[in-house]
C-alpha cells in the first residue's frame, strides 16, 4: 500500500465501520471529507514509521465526543488541521507525517483527510486497531508514552492545549473540555517521534482495515464462500443471530451509553445483552459474558452484511453478532487493567475468544 | 509607592482581605508566601504601566477555585510561576512585568510573590479592585480584550492552555479544568501589552489597597476618629450591625455559595440576608436589596474590626456590614450586564450606593 486512492477509501471506510465495533462514529461523513480532500489536494502517500528519520515528529488527529452527537453535529472540517497546527506551535516543531490513533470508525479516515490537506504522508499504524471510548486506551499508554501535550479544537476557533502528568488526567481534562465545546471536537494527542511509533504502535493497521473491508465488500456482493473467507481471514467467530427487542440509550458524562437486548432468530429461549460505552464492550448470552473487551463485538445487518453502529441501530433490526480478536499487540502486561471489562467498571472477567 | 517592603505587605494584606468582600480567599497564606519570596529574592519594584515600553508583555497570576477549598488545600507555590512560564512559552515572549487581575483576597499578594521569584516588577494596577468569582468579570472584558490565551497549572505539573473566542468560554473551560484539578489552581490570563494595561486597567489599585489597609490598621489600634476617617476615605457606608443567626454553605459548580442571615444587634425586628458566590453579592434588608454588586459588601468583626471572609464566618459572630463603592473605572457601558446582580442569576436591580 503506497498511496490511498479514492477506490481504497471505499474499502477502508467499510473496514473502519466494522472495527468501530458499534461506535467510533459512522465514517460516512469522514469518507466525504476524505474524498473532497483527495480531489482537492491529491492522493495521500502511505508510509511505515521506519521510512521516516527516527526523530521525525508524527502528529495525530481524531474526533472526540459522543457518536450520537457527532451524527448530528457534523465536523466543519477546519478543526482537525487547526488542532494539529496548535499542537505543532506549542511543541515548536512541524510534523513529518500524520497518523490515526484509532483505526476504527471515522477516526480512521479523518487523519487521511488532514494529511491530504497538509500535503503530508500518513503512517500505516495506529494505537488501537479498533475503536475505544477513552484516549488513554492505547498501546502507547501500555508503553508508558504520554498522551500529552495534546490539543482540543472546535470549529469556532476555541483551542486547548493540555500537558498532563498521567494519561488518565489527560482523558479527564480533554473530556470535560469537550463537554463544554459541544461533544464533537478535534483532538491531537500522543505527539511521538517516528522511532517511538515504530516501536510501540500497531503496525499496518490501515492495510488490515482496508483488507477486511475488501473481504466484506465481497460478502456484500454475494460471492460464494466470501463469508467463510472473511471470518477466516479476520479470525472472527459468528456467535449469535438475533433481533433487537430492547434498546436503552443515554448520553452521560460525555459518552453515549446503551444496553442492547437481542432475541435469537431461531431459538427464542436464547437472548443476548450487549453493554455499550460508545463501543460494544461486553456481550452476555443468557447472563454469561461470552465476548469482552478488548476483543471486538461487531453487529452486521443480517441481510446486507453492513456493519451497524449503535446510534443507527433500531428496534426490530435483525443482526449477526461476530467476535473479532483484538490486535495481537494488545496482549502484553497491563492490557486488562487498561482495556479489560473492569477498566469500564464492569465486575466481569475477561474471556478468551470463543471458538 | 516604589517598592513593596515587608512592612507594606501587612497593610496590603489587611486591605486585600477587606476588598475580598467575603471571598477572594484569606490572604494569610499568600502573605507568608510573599514574605518568604521577598526574603529570598529581595523587595519588589512597583511600577506604573506607563513606565514600560508600550509593547512590553504584562502577565498575570492568580489562584482560581473555591475559597473553601483553598483554605484547606494550601498552594504548593510552584504552580504560579509554572503557569506564567507555560503561557509565556505558548506566546513565545517573555513578560516584562507581573500584574494582579484581582486586587482583593489572596490574588492581591500572589503576583507579588511570583514577581519577587522571577525578579520582575509588579504593575500598580488590576482589573477588578475587589474580588469577583469569575474570570471574565474584569474591566478588560468591558474593553473587549480577550482573557486568553490563558494557562491553568496545578502543583503536580499538569498544565492547560486555552485560547478562546469569548471570555465566557474562557471562564467555562478554565472552571471545568479546575474542578478536575482539585479546585485550587494557578491561572495566568489576560496577557496584555503595557499599552493595553495603561488604557484599560484600574490604575493604582495596589496603592489604594495598601492605603485602605493602613487606615484599617489605625481603626484596629483604636485611634481616635480612625473609623470615621476610614469610612470617609473609602467612601464607605456602615449599613448594618448584626449577629449571624443562620449560615447555609454549599460548594456547587466549582463555587462556594452561601446565604448569611444577620439579626440586628439593637433592633431585633431588622434582619439582613447576604447572598454569596465566593464573594458577597447582594445584601437585602427585610427583603429589599440595599447593596448590590459591583459595589462591595464587607463584613468586619464588631470588636476587632478584622474583615471576615465567608469561610471563617460562624454562627453567633457579631459583625459590622459596610458598603464600599466599586472602582470608578467600572462605571462604563456594559457594567451591569457583566457584573450586575443579573449577571449572577438574581432577578434584582442594581441599587446605587446607600447614603
Amino acid at each position: 500500500m503506497d498511496r490511498l486512492t479514492l477506490d481504497d477509501i471505499e474499502a477502508l471506510c467499510l473496514g473502519a465501520t466494522l472495527l468501530g465495533t458499534g461506535g467510533g462514529g459512522d465514517p460516512y461523513i469522514a469518507k466525504l471529507m476524505t474524498h473532497q480532500a483527495i480531489e482537492d489536494h491529491g492522493e495521500v502517500e502511505v508510509i511505515d514509521a521506519t521510512d521516516l528519520p527516527e526523530d521525525a515528529l508524527v502528529l495525530t488527529t481524531a474526533i472526540i465526543g459522543a457518536p450520537t452527537v457527532i451524527l448530528e453535529k457534523i465536523p466543519a472540517g477546519t478543526e482537525f488541521v487547526a488542532g494539529i497546527r496548535a499542537l505543532a506551535a506549542y511543541l515548536g516543531k512541524e510534523p513529518a507525517a500524520i497518523m490515526s490513533i484509532e483505526v476504527g470508525g471515522l477516526n480512521t479516515l479523518l487523519p487521511v483527510a488532514a494529511a491530504a490537506e497538509m500535503g503530508l504522508p500518513v503512517v500505516n499504524a495506529d494505537s488501537m486497531r479498533r475503536a475505544f471510548p477513552q484516549i488513554e486506551m492505547t498501546t502507547f499508554t501500555l508503553a508508558g508514552l504520554p498522551a500529552g501535550p495534546l490539543s482540543i479544537a472546535d470549529e469556532k476557533g476555541n483551542q486547548c492545549v493540555f500537558e498532563t502528568t498521567t494519561n488518565q488526567i489527560a482523558e479527564t481534562l480533554a473530556r470535560t473540555a469537550v463537554i463544554q465545546l459541544g461533544l464533537a471536537n478535534a483532538i491531537s494527542c500522543y505527539p511521538l517521534t517516528a522511532g517511538q511509533v515504530a516501536e510501540h504502535a500497531i503496525q499496518g493497521s490501515l492495510t488490515y482495515c482496508t483488507e477486511v473491508g475488501r473481504m466484506l465488500e465481497r460478502v456484500k456482493a454475494g460471492e460464494d464462500g466470501a463469508w467463510e473467507a472473511f471470518l477466516d481471514r479476520s479470525e472472527s467467530v459468528h456467535v449469535f443471530s438475533g433481533k433487537v427487542v430492547d434498546l436503552d440509550r443515554r448520553t452521560t458524562d460525555g459518552f453515549a451509553r446503551s444496553t442492547i437486548i437481542l432475541e435469537h432468530l431461531d431459538d427464542l429461549a436464547r437472548t443476548m445483552r450487549i453493554e455499550v460505552q460508545n463501543e460494544n464492550l461486553i456481550a452476555f448470552e443468557d447472563g454469561e459474558a461470552i465476548v469482552t473487551v478488548p476483543n471486538l463485538i461487531c453487529l452486521l445487518d443480517s441481510d446486507t452484511f453492513d456493519p451497524i453502529t449503535t446510534e443507527t441501530l433500531a428496534y426490530g433490526n435483525r443482526v449477526l453478532v461476530i467476535a473479532m480478536p483484538c490486535a495481537p499487540e494488545w496482549h502484553q502486561d497491563g492490557m486488562l487493567d487498561l482495556v479489560g471489562p473492569r477498566a469500564f467498571g464492569y465486575d466481569v472477567d475477561y474471556v478468551e475468544m470463543p471458538r
